[in-house]
């Protein structure tokens, strides 16, 4: 559990005036993200969110104006992916976030020299902020577990396993790809239920999935065990995530092993990756309903019940390729809370390596859809229309089952609490194309 | 469909003697690892196993005597992985693979300058052949799904998708490593079919799978989809390969998306890659049994029903800790053929970039365990005790149901049909270590 500390301060402020106002980056936040100056060849490398601004920590890094361990950080985050960063563990990476938000402090000494190193948002493109090792996906929203295990095994929603075991499965790494993502609708195997034979075409049922993902931190070796204690010394930080889903692929496919195709054409996260540390304010208690069973005791920890949550609101919208036309903003399509989780960021990383399975740094835990308890909280197109059954009407009147060419989803995610300044993830946005002939 | 050249010449001989006689390494064959001396600090690097020997590609690179493509293989070949090699693709693979073949035969001029780069395999250790971008395992052998399937569920064994998809999953890269590895038994929940709680400890069902690895060449690019007219021309080469599995966990965690830490805490590889071009004379006819349905279309070229099957035989032993202890050689537990499987590697990728997912050079795709379709062809030990009812008298009286501490298992793999020389891909072992405390 991260103690707070004066980089929680609520009053502190930045020199960089547009991290004092409305924001997503105030001072408190500090996240990293790979980037470079827009449509140039220029070397990626790491930045921190401050305001509208990035700061350049290839220039920060350079100036050697940091000490020990938090110079050693600044090295790695100037690097072109993080993955050096995430693996020099939480207590470097602490004495970064501890120097950085020093220097960018009102009345700090390094303004003069760090003024130097900022480069506005708006003129900078994003890559992927590290190379994602392996990828794995988890199930943690039993309401999101529930209505869809309704849809796909009417008779059986909810398996017998799901309250003991954090269900997972691994995915595919290389179609994950930062915000701006677009993708031709892929084509596959579905088959009708009374059909004696599978079609093959594009898929018809093309969804999103809200969820968040966790950035392993410092890694670990085949056959060792994180403890639930240590959990979140191993993350390194979160991000938004669409799951993109082919509903129609995934039903014929998915029996005995789990989806495939219908998962791995293309995974959006958002560029942004907010630290472990600077969720800290944002923390609230574990707990389970009376009638369900206690996690296991390899998932349980005094620290872990008293502040494994985190309250990190989330929402989803749609824009559809008329309503960029029109100039017209997107539409929400649902909110959420990432509070509902069956299971805590800590647990999934203890589950993870209970069996000895390595651990690496920049390896990505996805949490499963984020439902939430109410229906319109749902994370997904196949809850909100009840299995494509009941549509969508849009404020421009177009309505939607599942997503058409041309739609864009985008999602977003903050942290906002009494007493703490509200952080945020920026957002996630991913294009669906026409398929591919 | 790879034709034959003179690389593939039953009479080509080698000035290298040990590739003349009783060898899996003749000069027909060529597979790829990576080597270093043993128990040295040296740099890793690729070789080309001869007889003997290998031919280390650092020191080839170097004296830069082949020409264009070939020299241009031969230096991604030095490289500490194979990655670069395999991206190259097939058409400089093939050059390099003529270029070797020429200067290791007998008489050849090049015979003086690659004497220097020969280093006995008895003193080298290997490392893992390239990076593993993304793991899948698919699951290729109708008498292993259809075995299986009636202990997981014995009245639906072999679901409606089997005969029309591909069945196969995302497994885990990180714990992926060379023969040799060994591996705690993995700890985790399980469930006895008539507890109302699970328990937690170690494994008790812990198997192997006996499978063949696909490493992927050349790759693709987001909404890239192969045609299985070309989907060779992606295929690098191929390893022998045992998926580790603890199927008390698998059991209770698989439903419904799949296996997980089942699976992900150990898979141990050969560490010879043979090519798809070494492969071509042990290609045959892909068919099916006249009652099953045929492979839809984007699954089927004339190619590869005339020759999309690859004939090679697999064999699985078991060393226990007490037969090491009395120097007594492993015994045989079953032995298979790669020519059982219902898909065949072309199909595998086809189907794997149906839907746009981006191919990688280094990703590997497991086949699945390839049981044959005799009950002794078993691939695991799930189904040659029947789920552990029935357990197996090892020759020093020894009895195994699933495997002991101190297990070793061995696989080999060769080919060897009727005109061509018989060439091998060497063996892969690993080690079963006590559970940690």
């Amino acid at each position: 559990m991260t103690l707070l500390n004066e980089t929680h301060d609520p009053a502190r402020k930045s020199w960089v005036g547009s991290a004092n106002g409305h924001t997503q980056f105030p001072i408190q936040n500090l996240p990293f993200a790979i980037f470079r100056e827009a449509n140039s060849q220029t070397q990626w490398r790491g930045g921190v969110a401050i305001g509208d601004f990035i700061l350049d920590m290839a220039k920060v890094a350079k100036l050697n104006v940091f000490d020990g361990e938090a110079q050693r950080g600044a090295q790695a985050a100037g690097e072109t992916s993080l993955n050096t960063l995430m693996g020099l563990g939480a207590k470097t990476n602490s004495a970064l976030r501890l120097a950085l938000s020093n220097a960018l402090s009102e009345g700090a000494a390094l303004q003069g020299a760090l003024e130097d190193c900022l480069i506005a948002q708006t003129d900078a493109e994003f890559n992927m902020p590290c190379q994602v090792t392996d990828y794995t996906d988890f199930y943690t929203s039993i309401h999101h577990a529930t209505a869809v295990g309704s849809l796909f095994r009417p008779d059986n929603p909810l398996l017998p396993n799901y309250k003991w075991v954090p269900i997972g499965y691994h995915g595919r790494s290389s179609s994950i790809d930062v915000s701006g993502q677009s993708f031709p609708r892929p084509i596959g195997q579905t088959k009708k239920p009374d059909a004696s034979i599978p079609d093959f075409g594009p898929c018809q049922r093309l969804d999103y999935e809200l969820e968040m993902g966790v950035f392993i931190g410092q890694g670990t070796q085949l056959g060792e065990r994180i403890n639930i204690t240590q959990a979140e010394q191993h993350i390194f930080g979160m991000c938004i995530l669409n799951d993109w889903s082919a509903r129609d692929i995934q039903a014929w496919e998915y029996q005995p092993l789990g989806p495939f195709l219908a998962k791995n054409f293309a995974s959006t996260i958002s560029p942004w990756i907010v630290t472990t540390e600077a969720l800290a304010p944002f923390r609230e208690a574990f707990t389970r309903p009376e009638s369900d069973p206690q996690p296991l005791e390899y998932l349980t920890s005094e620290a872990n019940t008293q502040a494994g949550n985190l309250d990190i609101e989330l929402s989803c919208l749609i824009q559809t390729e008329k309503m960029r036309q029109n100039n017209q903003a997107p539409q929400q399509l649902s909110q959420s809370n990432f509070k509902h989780s069956y299971w805590t960021p800590a647990q999934l990383v203890t589950h993870h390596s209970v069996n000895g399975c390595p651990m690496t740094p920049g390896d990505l835990l996805g949490s499963g859809t984020q439902s939430g308890p109410q229906a319109d909280e749902a994370g997904s197109l196949l809850e909100l229309t009840q299995g494509g059954k009941q549509s969508l009407t849009l404020d421009n009147g177009e309505t939607r089952t599942f997503l058409q060419d041309g739609d864009s989803i985008i999602m977003r995610a903050h942290c906002s609490r009494g007493g703490a300044v509200t952080i945020g993830f920026g957002e996630v946005v991913g294009t669906l194309l026409p398929a591919r002939p």
